[in-house]
C-alpha cells in the first residue's frame, strides 16, 4: 500500500514528496533521548489544499501522517512509529493577516515564532510565546507549548484563537472566530491546541498578539535554598505583582551556565526575573516589591540589569541552557523531562527530586518556569550505557510520580508525544477512556500520528 | 419507562426527588424569552455519588437528563424539550478547599460566585468572573460564562482548572490537575466548559483565583459618539492599559439607568471603567492615560469614582441594566441576546444594529463588554404580541448574521441553549459535524440535555 501512496504523492508533489533517506532520517526524530522512527515518505506541501490531497492519499491506502514542524519536540512526538507519511509544514510559510486593532494575526502553520514576530516590527505588538526554540506556530499549538513568560502571558491554550486543520478523512475544518471569546458550542480549538497531531494536520492558526510593554526590567536573584526562592514566587504571585518571568535554575545548572556563557553568576539557586510594564515607574514599583519579598527570603541582593545588552545577556545565558547543560558532558545524550505542580509544592517536589540525584553516575541540572510550578530536569547520559538510561528511565519516573501525588501533571509542557503516555492512566484515570472517545470518534482508523498521546 | 424511573429516583433520594408540579415549574425555565418546559422530576443530589446514581438510572430507563444550577439561563439552556431528570445541583454547595499558596479553589458545582467570594473574605484573593447574575461555579463552567471583567481576568476558559463530571454512562471523571499547565493529552476540562451539560453533568470546579487589587478607581465618561467611544476601547487595550471592565451603555440604556437608578448620567454613548492596580499610582497613571485617550476621541470629560460608595453606586447602576430595562416597559416580555466581533468592528456593528432598530414599536436597549467587543442588545416586548416577537427574531437574525460576517461569534457568553443552534452552522460550518462526532461518541443515547447545542 505506501508504494502505490508513495507514487500518488510524488504525482501531486512532485519533488516535494521524497523518499530520499537523508530526508526520512532527518525528519526521523526530535531532539529528544527517544531512538529514531522514518517515515516512509516526507510531503512538502505549500497550501492548506495539498495537505488534504495528502491526507485524502493516506486515507485511501491506510497510511499513517505525521506531522512536522521545526523538529524541535522532546518526547519522540514526530517519531514515525509506524512509518507512513510525514508532512513537513515549512512551506505553509505565510503571514496571513495582521490586524493591530484586534491584537491577533493569523500565520499558517510553519511559520515560526520569530518570523511572526519579525513581521510585528513596527507595530507595537508581539507574540510573547517562547518555549526556547524557535518553534513553528503549527507545532507550539499542536504540543501545547508555553515557556519562560507563561506566568504573563498564558501558554498557547490561552493565546490560540482558532485552527483550521485538516481531519483523517480529508476535511478541512475551520475552528474558533476571531472573536476573543465565544460561548458558541464546544470548544474544538481548544481540543486541538495540544493535540499533537493525533486527531488532525493543524494548517493555520490565529494568536493573539499582546502590546509591547513600554518599559522592561530584569533582574538576577541567588538564594541560600530552593525554598526561600520558591517562597519568593509565591509570595510575588500572591502581591499580585504582573512579573513577566521567573525563571529558577539550581546550583548545577548555574555552574554549567557560568563555564558555558563565561558569566560570574553565583553557584546557588538563583532566580531570574522580568518585568514588564506600562511606565518605568511601574517597573520600578514591581521590581521594588519583588526585592523586598526576596530579601525577607534569602536572598542575596539583586542584581539589575535595566540595559538592553545587559537584559539580553542575562536572558541569552538563560536560553542556553540547554547547551549549557549538554557542555558538562560533551557528547553525552540528553534527556530533558519536566513536570508541573500546584506551586505549594514546587520547592518540596524540587528537594525531593534533588535527593533523588544524589551520587548519580551523570549531571543532572534543573530549571523552571517557577511561577507556573513548572520545572525541566536535564539527564546528562553516556549514550553507550544501558545502565544510565536505565536510571534515568526510573528517576523519571519517580520525579512524574511526585508530580502526580501533589495534584500535579507529569508534563508542563513538553507534551506526551509516546514518551509520557504510560503516566497518562495515573494523571487522568477513567478520562484517559473519554479521551480514546475523542480519538476513534474523529480519528476511527488511528491514522493521524498513531502510537502518540493514547492508542486506540 | 419514565414513572419506573420516578419511582427509582424517590426511592433513592426520599422527598429530594419529587413531581410536584410547583417544583417542575420551577425547573421549566430560566430567565429568558423561550417558552417553559418541565421535566417529569425534579431531583436535589446532594453528593456527585446521588449523581452518579440518578444518571445510572436515566440510562437504565433511557430518559433525560437536565443539570439546572442558579437558573439564570438566557437561550432555554434548562427547558427540558424531552422531559425527564432535572437535576438541581443547589445542595452540591460545599466550597471543598481554598489554597491560598496556589491561588486555586475547589468547589463544588452548586456553588454561587457570591458565596465562593464571601468563603475568600480575609484571604486577599477573590473570584473575578462576574456575568451579572449570582450564578452558581457549575453553571458558569457549563456554560462558558464571562462578563465585565473578562477584558482583566479572561472569561471561565482561563479560570477553569478542572472539572468533574458524571458522564452519560455515569461514569465519573475527573479532568485537569491542580497544575497551572499541562501538556498531559486532550483538553477535557476546556471541552467541558461550555458543553452546556450535553456532554456530562458537572459536579465539582477547580477554579482560579486572583489577588485583591491593592487599588481600586472607576470612572464614567459620555461620548459624542459610539465611535468614538469604541475607538477609547481600541487605543486603550493597544496601549496594554490593564483596564479590569470598560463597559458601553447606549443612550436608550442609560436613559433607563438615569430612571431606574435616579442618576443623572449623561443621555448619550457612555463608558464606565473600573482600574485595578498594584498602587495608587498605578492606578491612577492608567486612570490619566485612558482619560487623555477618550478626550482625543470625543470623551466629554471624565467623572471620577475613587470612593467606595461612589464606585458601588456606579457598578450598582451598571449590574442594574436589566432591570433599568425591563422598568422602560412594565409587564414586557424581555429578550437579551449577546453576539461578540473583533473589536476592530464592534463600532461598525453596533451602529448598524442600532439602525435596525429606528422606528420600532418597543424599546431596544444595548449594553456591552466593549473591551471584549461582546454585546447584548435586550428587546423589549409586549408579551400578547405575536408580531414584536417575530421582529425581534428578524432584529436578532440580521445582527447574528452582522457579526459573523465580521469574523465574530453568535454569542459572545449567554451561550447556544437551543435558542442559538440555528446559527452554528452559519458560524462553525464543518465544525458542527465534528461537535456532533463528539457528542455522539461520549453520550450515544442523547440522554444529556438533548437538544441543546447540537442534536443528533
Amino acid at each position: 500500500m505506501i508504494d502505490a501512496a508513495v507514487a500518488e504523492l510524488k504525482e501531486l508533489l512532485g519533488p516535494r514528496a521524497t523518499d530520499a533517506m537523508t530526508v526520512r532520517e532527518h525528519h526521523s526524530h526530535g531532539e529528544s533521548y527517544h531512538p529514531p522512527a522514518a517515515p516512509d515518505v516526507v510531503c512538502f506541501p505549500s497550501t492548506a489544499e495539498e495537505v488534504v490531497e495528502i491526507v485524502r492519499i493516506s486515507a485511501r491506502f491506510h497510511v499513517p501522517i505525521v506531522p512536522f514542524g521545526a523538529g524541535t519536540s522532546l518526547e519522540g512526538h514526530v517519531q514515525a512509529l509506524r512509518g507512513g507519511i510525514t508532512i513537513d509544514l515549512r512551506d505553509l510559510n505565510r503571514v496571513v493577516r495582521i490586524s493591530v486593532d484586534d491584537l491577533d494575526a493569523t500565520v499558517e502553520a510553519g511559520v515560526t515564532r520569530l518570523q511572526l514576530n519579525k513581521a510585528l516590527r513596527n507595530t507595537g505588538l508581539m507574540f510573547p510565546i517562547d518555549p526556547g526554540a524557535d518553534a513553528t506556530i503549527g507545532g507550539m499549538t499542536a504540543t501545547r507549548a508555553s515557556g519562560t513568560t507563561a506566568v504573563r502571558y498564558g501558554t498557547m491554550r490561552e493565546n490560540v484563537m482558532g485552527v483550521t486543520a485538516v481531519l483523517a478523512d480529508g476535511r478541512l475544518v475551520r475552528m474558533g472566530t476571531r472573536a476573543r471569546k465565544s460561548s458558541a458550542g464546544y470548544d474544538l480549538t481548544r481540543l486541538f491546541v495540544g493535540s499533537e497531531g493525533t486527531l488532525g494536520v493543524i494548517t493555520d492558526v490565529t494568536v493573539r498578539l499582546h502590546p509591547v510593554p513600554e518599559a522592561v526590567a530584569a533582574a538576577v536573584c541567588a538564594f541560600d535554598s530552593i525554598k526561600g526562592a520558591v517562597d519568593t514566587v509565591i509570595a510575588t504571585i500572591q502581591l499580585g505583582v504582573p512579573v513577566a518571568r521567573i525563571e529558577l535554575l539550581d546550583d548545577v545548572q548555574m555552574d554549567a551556565v557560568n563555564r558555558y556563557s563565561k558569566t560570574s553568576y553565583a553557584v546557588a539557586p538563583t532566580l531570574l526575573f522580568e518585568f514588564h510594564g506600562d511606565s518605568d515607574r511601574h517597573v520600578s514599583e514591581q521590581a521594588a516589591a519583588v526585592e523586598a519579598i526576596a530579601s525577607e527570603r534569602g536572598g542575596r541582593g539583586f542584581e539589575w540589569a535595566t540595559r538592553l545588552e545587559d537584559r539580553d545577556r542575562l536572558w541569552h545565558a538563560r536560553h542556553n541552557v540547554h547547551f549549557a547543560a549538554l557542555a558538562l558532558r560533551p557528547g553525552c545524550l540528553s534527556w530533558a523531562t519536566d513536570v508541573c505542580v500546584p506551586i505549594s509544592g514546587l520547592s518540596d517536589c524540587i528537594l525531593e527530586t534533588k535527593a533523588d540525584h544524589a551520587n548519580l553516575p551523570f549531571p543532572v541540572c534543573l530549571v523552571g518556569h517557577a511561577g507556573d510550578g513548572n520545572f525541566h530536569v536535564i539527564y546528562l547520559l553516556d549514550p553507550a550505557s544501558q545502565e544510565e538510561l536505565a536510571e534515568a528511565r526510573r528517576l523519571n519516573e519517580r520525579m512524574v510520580a511526585r508530580a502526580l501525588a501533589m495534584g500535579g501533571t507529569c508534563t508542563g509542557e513538553h507534551g506526551v508525544g509516546y514518551g509520557k503516555m504510560k503516566f497518562l492512566e495515573a494523571e487522568h484515570g477513567e478520562g484517559v477512556e473519554v479521551m480514546r472517545s475523542i480519538k476513534r470518534a474523529l480519528d476511527p482508523d488511528n491514522r493521524m500520528n498513531p502510537g502518540k498521546i493514547v492508542d486506540i
